[in-house]
């Protein structure tokens, strides 16, 4: 019962028993440096996840009718969620409301590590069109966070 | 948006716009020094929850037909689960499968905080007869950590 009890953490986002994943298939979709874990399959009958961000990467814009749950774990960064951009510091917590374009960046200094729980059965990410992303980038400010 | 998108963490354990709840009903069941907060909701179909248990405290010795995904937030102790003693530290998974007893307990020097996620609809919690302690206790590290 040992192992499947207790998983160590052994460093700053690893833990034994847990299997480092690609985030998103190459070229599926714009990512940089973004790692996924799975830490529990089942949560409560959530999946509950671990990325995590390199030092200036940057998870994919995308929008789903699913909601995430978010909480930062390692690190510092910023998000973008619906037309504002937030400053992420340790354990802060994020919503990500249906349908609400979001994108996670860590700091160029450091990796930003956050904790996201998704339903199980949930909706592919749609990816914005040239439409949508130039009517976010119509603000100065969301133009110059968004990473494509 | 901005409120109920991002909740600062404001201080170890804290959040902006979290109620510090308790966690039981006193005299409901044996615990001693633990506080609970409702982090999300609704965590992917899952309820998000954050215990904090106060330095020499303990939560209650318990089982339920429902699952517990955990994971240490803040500061280190001990957790009893099934028939072992798991030491905890940061970041530390922790998995409380169905039926089996479970109690957590900080160190007497520091606070022990762990995030918890459970199904919304779930069982009450079971506490053991006088027999199944007995049974518990036959064991002498299981006695020395077992807190009623």
């Amino acid at each position: 019962m040992s192992d499947s009890v207790l998983r160590k953490a052994t460093s700053f986002g690893r833990w034994t028993g847990v299997e480092l994943l690609q985030y998103k298939r190459e070229g599926e979709a714009p990512f940089s440096g973004v790692t996924r874990q799975v830490l529990f399959e089942d949560a409560g009958g959530a999946q509950w996840r671990y990325f995590e961000v390199a030092p200036g990467g940057h998870t994919t814009l995308e929008r789903h009718a699913h909601t995430h749950a978010v909480m930062v774990l390692n690190g510092s960064g910023h998000c973008l969620v619906g037309d504002r951009v937030y400053s992420l510091e340790e354990h802060d917590l994020v919503s990500v409301p249906p349908l609400t374009w979001h994108q996670f960046r860590a700091s160029d200094s450091g990796a930003l590590g956050f904790l996201c729980l998704v339903r199980h059965e949930r909706d592919r990410p749609q990816l914005p069109s040239e439409e949508e992303l130039a009517r976010l980038r119509a603000d100065p400010l969301l133009a110059a966070f968004i990473r494509t």
